[in-house]
């Protein structure tokens, strides 16, 4: 039985690379599928509809588009993963864990020990927290195989 | 018709009050309800059933039982404002957002223009984007008595 | 048992009050409601929240507010009845319409025998079609306290 | 991963080829759906069970019939296009709209710039507004593969 | 807490009347709902928006009408008795359990013992089976008081 | 795409088997799909449990057996055909009319012109009404292929 | 805003009347529904049908009745308290919390410490576990009034 | 017409190859899944995050990563088998009775006769009782090929 896992959040490290890899390596059944993590092209997503002159639209736009990947792979992953990183607000990962939450999609939190009380509902949702992508890929293999 | 509204997120300013003040001077039929807003009361939830050694799972217990009463308001609102402030990660904030956004509750976002581009996507799903307590009360106003 | 009855669409003439004159002189148990039905402050309501320079985000920022409102009320309500006048594209109507199909929420279409053919579909989800304000208090008399 | 793409609305012009021949140009994965767009046959449906006497009940019949197709197929889709020409009511693309957005399906609505202010309601509830074909197939490929 | 009973099905006997007093004599807090038990009138019911020259649509237009309060009523109880009589096909009141059973809405059913094999199906989806009125006034009593 | 379609009703003439070679000839894409159509077999799926006593409960006891089968592939059709002939109660065909309503799963009804009064409020929520196996089988012919 | 609490579970020991006492004595504005807490009356709730010969028929019988009691009040509580005791299997309780949990219902579990292992998957999909009556009283007290 | 078959509760017999292997021999199209039956591992699930000091939290974190496989395979099954066993409470079986009965996920029971008692409420929303792995493929080789 094939699973498929939606990476939500952070874009600035290779942890997705690493969740893959790891899956990869043990031949885990798992479709990994992630919003678009190309910042610049995620910004100018709306561009492609016509520029615009005001930064508060472009963004809406933009995010709007960005949101109809988003949101149709959330409603088809089985679980999200969902990373908080040290810098950046990183709100859009909190909203995918509020909508997770209210559609019953299991999920993840990979996040480091740092940030735990400013996440605490965050995690409190949550079905896991990791520390690491080795430990999401322990979870995985765990949940899938075991 | 009375309507209920829902004030979520930043804690450490006095918007709740401005826009309850507001409201009650039109005199609106709105029933406000709020997260717990005592920041130590809150995070102390969770030892009315006993202390924890770790941080991590006293964060965890309150958080959950802080949630009773969140996602209990959240399904019975009609309306969710949800603010953002200067300082601090506000997750909590953006999780409702999506939580609302899942279930179709339309939300109005509070914040100033600054932080525009990092809730961009919070912002996206939201019903409208205020910036004073003022606008809020002006757009609750208009929502249900024009 | 009271009924909430939302009364969508045309708005240039006076069927609203019709329909709530007819219903309140037969002391039927029924709360109306409707969309904001004036005009220029319906295009006007995302002013409230700072003046666009751009027609379309002018017109998007309204319409959501107006959401606010519309869509409550489509939930909260237990018929619609959903007005096609002769003059205008009327696709919020249509958009009530299909919004209200989706939710299995029952809606009555008011609207002359000369459109019946281009409201096909939208009659089709409908529960039934009148072609008078009166039908339609006929209707819910009927339906409420027969 | 594949995508569904049901492509709803005006019938007259070859928008519909357009976007298939953009998307198979480009080789996305995407399967593209569509209600009947033979405009006889699509009111002829009805026929099939029996002549109606009756313009209404013939048009009635026949809604239903297409509705077999058109609420399988938007239930079935990941994304819809909605199309709005100059001409005609088209209070059934307007009303799949409304579907579309009461079951929180993500659509792309595809008019000229003369008709914004009409289609404002369908739009606010829309994840972008295209005014081509292209930037139809331009949106597809960034939400896909991007 | 006061509960509300919808009394669906046979409409050639008193039962719902038997129900309705048996309750009252015992005080219980319940609200009790029906559809239009006038046989005439309901078959007319599509007459209030204009003849029709056709059986088949004079029936549907009929029972569109009394599916706006069939369906409301439905969906605003706690519980259906559902009432199956000697004579008829009764169909609507098989429809309406299958309605219930699919909406998770508890419901009793009412009818002798003759003709159980053929009820089999809407009887394994019903939470009791009753075989007087008195017997569902018991049940009540003892569902909403014990 | 494939479709598949639920062939729910009366189990005494071949109508299923008409539908099936029908599509066939065709080359439509469905997968057909039926409630157990022994009618012996199917009121003693219970015993496979054991033997009962009473008849209620061996009914009861059949009934949910086969309701496992039938809830299941109602779930996963597009389209149901509900068929009903000239004798017997057929409330579970009804029944099965009432639940595909309930969850919005449009069906066709089969069934000659002499029960339409009966089958009123059945047609009413149906998306259409054939009078024959192959008028079926040209419907489901257009919705899929025209 | 009124709360509704529905205590489920144990009926041995006076945990419920400690509870409302509790709540009462601080004036908390809840009101509390329970299943019926007769254990005779609960068993014989079948026999008001008739009395059964086979003792699983009687017991299936008597839960559906209870059945369409818990059922509602749990449908319409905000909060759930789910007692486990020392004794007996108490598999209507785990029942209830499973049920609560696929519903987004929140729940509260209230045992003792000794059997923390075996109710891991319960407390697990809990928003809270406490220890006594006065526990949960407190938690009750600080979520609505806090 | 595949079928996915969950097989939940009990891990200390070999009921669940009993069913596998039944169903093999009579090659029914069905997948099994299960829950992680390895008792060790499956208490240790949470250390892979990391070790926890209190026993409570340990089999906290165990249970939700559990929950992520549990909640997912019971999502994507179509019928379940609920086994208890005589001995150990057993909660969690319980539990997924519940979770399956408000999703309306069909399910079966699977124990002996001495505890039907206890197991009245889970029965009385089972769609069958089986006192052996027997009949369970009895079962389903009558539901799936009949």
């Amino acid at each position: 039985m094939s699973w498929t896992v939606y990476l939500s959040g952070e874009i600035h490290t290779d942890w997705r690379d690493q969740i893959i890899q790891g899956a990869k390596a043990l031949q885990l059944p798992v479709q990994f599928t992630s919003p678009v993590t190309d910042h610049a092209a995620s910004d100018a997503a709306g561009d492609l509809l016509g520029r615009e002159r005001d930064d508060f639209w472009r963004d809406h736009k933009s995010s709007k588009i960005n949101g109809i990947r988003t949101k149709t792979l959330i409603k088809r992953c089985d679980v999200a993963v969902i990373r908080f990183g040290d810098k950046y607000k990183q709100w859009n990962a909190a909203f995918d864990a509020g909508y997770c939450a209210a559609m019953a999609k299991p999920y993840i939190t990979l996040h480091d020990e740092n940030i735990v009380h400013a996440l605490k509902e965050v995690d409190a949702a949550a079905m896991a927290w990791a520390k690491t992508p080795e430990q999401v890929v322990d979870v995985l293999k765990y949940v899938i195989t075991a």
